[in-house]
């Protein structure tokens, strides 16, 4: 089983990085894990916002196989408690595919093609976190769930 | 106008610190704004969750005044999201108090002293996030508000 967190353009923020580095190096006693970022797209600016989705959306797909696992983080989705999460998790493994992707869209979100591919939507909170932030909080939440998943004690910290 | 995020204990992860002190910089551009940590309590390995909850409760009631606003970041709170919240905010500065306090409790939550005084609480999440991590998010979270407030963009970048 391989877990991938797939996004668009780099971190931007040294303390950002080094808080991914800290949870992705946790999380590998557990799972295996990786974080793929992608390019931004170039000469966004002369793009409406629709067309930055779509190629963005491409380069998610190009990346995906049909028999993966896809699962949006996405203001839409449904949430979940960090017990519900670490369950929802659990029921994606059991699942059986080999490859869970975990997207992060741009700052517009994901094109039409990407909800038609998905397999999950999560939101993490109703409110808006920076598309580089969200990457953190979400890596620290995929930890928190797999030593809940193991029955050990760092949720309660 | 004051507002302070009250909370206890050392953050302890210097790019959990870096990052709060990016968008405390930020903040303070619209609004004055401290971060005022309290100690941890003493010798806590030797006393109950009840008892560390009721002596972090009356560290923080030492340092609010009686028309003082007390707020709340609360897994038992309202969500908002990020229009909404900055709408909240607004209401908050309405009230014409001089100081809103933002409390973060320790792992064991708030005792109910605190409860009982609070004006309102807020959720960030369904989700646990570390009490230290939840520091960064809201700092982030009403960086962003005054940006909405103010009509900025950052909140769609």
């Amino acid at each position: 089983m391989q877990l991938t967190l797939l996004c668009i353009g780099k971190t931007g923020k040294s303390f950002l990085e080094q808080g991914e580095l800290e949870y992705m190096k946790r999380l590998s006693h557990y799972v295996s894990f990786d974080m793929v970022v992608l390019p931004d797209i170039k000469q966004a600016k002369s793009l409406s916002e629709e067309q930055i989705k779509v190629r963005e959306g491409q380069q998610f797909l190009d990346k995906i196989q049909p028999q993966d696992t896809v699962l949006l983080l996405d203001e839409r989705g449904k949430q979940f408690d960090s017990l519900e999460f670490s369950n929802y998790i659990q029921e994606q493994f059991n699942r059986g595919g080999k490859h869970i992707f975990f997207l992060v869209g741009g700052p517009y979100g994901f094109s039409e093609a990407i909800y038609q591919r998905a397999n999950g939507k999560i939101s993490l909170s109703k409110m808006t976190f920076s598309h580089q932030m969200i990457r953190l909080f979400f890596i620290e939440q995929l930890y928190r769930a797999m030593t809940i998943l193991k029955g050990e004690p760092y949720h309660h910290r």
